[in-house]
């Protein structure tokens, strides 16, 4: 079975930069963010569907490798891979230079199905994201 | 009447400042909003009460003028103080050098009462507004 | 004569939305600034080219008008033209929906030509913008 | 020998919460870094002293565990530690509920020394960070 992958294209917003003229490290998880929503737009299963659902997925945790500086109005895609989906979803990510495909940053973030409104964390995610996937539960 | 005033101390964080070295003009926002909920707090009618009361006040109007760059580090103060509210919120800000005094930047907001969860605009401030700000209605 | 004007369309990121479940209204500075860098490639003078020709550009002034709320993954347009150049560099902006074609908030952006690297103010905009422009100084 | 450690108390902004009404995962970043600050503020040592010696320290690798979801107007306390400095400057964090002390996210950040302008990795630490850290080199 092949996971589900997506990606987007990004102009690195001036706002996004710093000082020292490169993006600020903390903004690459909107470019993660970016990726992942298309990532769930593609099953159908983004946030206003997690909602409706019964369960949001919150971040549970984030890992970040910078590999290369990225700046001011440089064309980049990020991409996004669903890694594990049964008791958690973990989806790894990668940005590239849109025109060279070079590897600016890599990471992944795992998010945890939690019920709604009460919070209350699911060890196992709940049927609805295999069947989002295609997968036979 | 005196109507309520607020203030916040901020310490200008590095991811507000942009290749030039200054704040990012939109983030001089969140300047306003850190002294508008300092407002908000005082009449006991931040986005929680306002939430339990039936309404959010979305701003429909927003001007900001800049005086003078402000860097990393700074130490600042911004400051709220309701100017109209009556038909509609009006908030007028400042920014000043916390060491100098100097203003660095003023601007307002206008807010309108809108209810939930369907968001229709009212055309006169709901009368839990007044009682708020220790107005007989 | 015509002036410039450019668009860029945004799909509204989960990142840029607040508690309310709509963008928050500070962020929408961003998207004018998506705006203003397209208009401003167009004419060969954004951010890089401008520190270049020996100025800066820093918003003065700042003026948004919220017409109707603004939702996660919803496809707006963000579009700039310039108003005024000779003194000062006036932009006015409109956010659309992408579908629809509904305007969402207007407003604009009036920044002045500073010199680099001391930051003094010029009270008339370098000829350069007017080469940029395609006008004959 | 004792490495320096420092902490900032953040009440949350409005601004910083998403659609859940919670922080949203990559703002996380934002505490991060103003305790970090808050660090290299007490060895003399933050970005305006680093440009000043010779060097950019990019972050090259973050870590955040969610331990527990953060509000808004959550008053908060993130603290920063330095871990490991004489190949690399290792910091970790931690952030807890300003009231009760609990533990509501924790990670890292790892920064490289680069040469400036030229952004040139350094494989050690230059002499500059011992100096400030009080050990003799």
């Amino acid at each position: 079975m092949t996971l589900p992958t997506a990606e987007a294209e990004i102009l690195v917003p001036f706002h996004d930069c710093d000082p020292l003229g490169i993006v600020w490290h903390g903004n690459y998880t909107r470019y993660f963010e970016v990726a992942r929503c298309a990532l769930l737009d593609r099953i159908a299963y983004n946030y206003t569907e997690m909602v409706e659902s019964g369960y949001a997925w919150p971040v549970i945790d984030l890992h970040l490798r910078y590999v290369k500086a990225i700046r001011f109005n440089q064309r980049i895609v990020a991409s996004a891979t669903i890694e594990e989906w049964e008791h958690r979803l973990k989806i790894a990510y990668a940005i590239r230079d849109a025109a060279s495909g070079e590897r600016l940053a890599r990471g992944h973030t795992i998010q945890v199905a939690v019920t709604l409104p009460d919070f209350q964390m699911q060890y196992a995610s709940p049927d609805v994201l295999a069947h989002k996937l295609g997968i036979s539960p």
